[in-house]
């Protein structure tokens, strides 16, 4: 049997209550990053803005990258989240793709550079190619496979050039809009260019 | 009948002499910026470095961006010269295609990123579309249009989509490699992927 302690020092309780530390410093991290930037924000200047001390946030996170990499990874969900939603309707392989394709965009956009700024967060994952960016291309790399083999199967697209090589066209077609540091160069123009793009990958597809 | 003068005030001379004067500018910058950037330099470094006075190198350039001007648009117009001798005995529009991405992303990254780095000076050229980024992104469609209308007139190529969207969409497939600013992003997979793209275009472009 257990021995009763105070709530706070329950170690059953322990979790929950962590969990909820580190959801607040994130989410504080959050709005301090969208709003100084993410490279100039020290440690320091976030425990200051969260009234914790700085050793307090470094007992649940070892460094800025590390809540930046939560931030960046609850983002990168949120893309896939509109991706999920944006395709599961689509009536066929094409529809599908392009459907990816534009809402990969459109909320990558939002997430990162309109909504709320992330730019140099965006840019510092991106560019040192952290976890959470690594697992994203790879659920995009996933999602273009599953929607090719379909596209195989029903007859939409062609059978001829093997498989790998096909969605890893794709895929680097896709980069400079679905990678955040490309993006940013793109923005401008990137709304017109998934859908061009997406008519010549599919005229690449054609049986 | 003219009034004899001195050489160096004969206004016949003045044109080659000027001429010189503005080569050794240039040459003098171009060795300067690769070694300390483009950004950094003001037009007083260069000045000292070269040994003439800040007010003589106004007189032949504006502006530091008008001197980084005619650096860059001898750089590109390598790049374009190393396509033209790569493309010239391709012996298919499909090859030509190919050589014309290979021959644009070896050349570029060798000239702005390899050989002499120019890094800063091909961001600061490529973010602000100089007028010699655009010439040469002008001449890169115009090469794309060359190439499939000869595909298209041999039987190579399709010729359902309207010329103008497919030179587009091809355009903007090869954008990230072609454009300096984005160029430096993808050096690391650049060689592979303008293999794997170039296959991926001239399956869009099959009858």
């Amino acid at each position: 049997m257990k021995k009763p302690t105070k709530p706070t020092s329950n170690p059953e309780l322990r979790g929950p209550l962590d969990h909820d530390v580190r959801t607040q410093i994130v989410e504080a991290a959050e709005e301090y990053f969208s709003h100084y930037g993410y490279e100039k924000t020290t440690v320091s200047d976030l425990a200051k803005a969260i009234g914790f001390s700085k050793a307090y946030i470094y007992k649940f996170f070892g460094s800025k990258q590390a809540i930046g990499e939560v931030i960046c990874s609850g983002r990168l969900g949120k893309i896939m989240k509109a991706v999920g939603v944006a395709t599961s309707t689509a009536p066929s392989a094409s529809e599908r793709l392009r459907r990816m394709f534009r809402a990969l965009v459109e909320a990558g956009s939002d997430l990162f550079f309109h909504e709320r700024k992330l730019h140099d967060l965006a840019a510092a994952a991106a560019g040192a190619q952290w976890p959470s960016v690594r697992t994203y291309e790879g659920q995009v790399r996933q999602l273009i496979e599953q929607i090719i083999a379909e596209g195989r199967k029903s007859g939409e697209f062609e059978r001829k050039t093997p498989l790998d090589e096909t969605v890893n066209a794709i895929l680097l077609v896709m980069h400079p809009y679905v990678n955040p540091l490309l993006l940013q160069h793109n923005l401008d123009f990137a709304a017109e260019a998934t859908v061009q793009l997406s008519s010549l990958i599919l005229r690449s597809l054609a049986p």
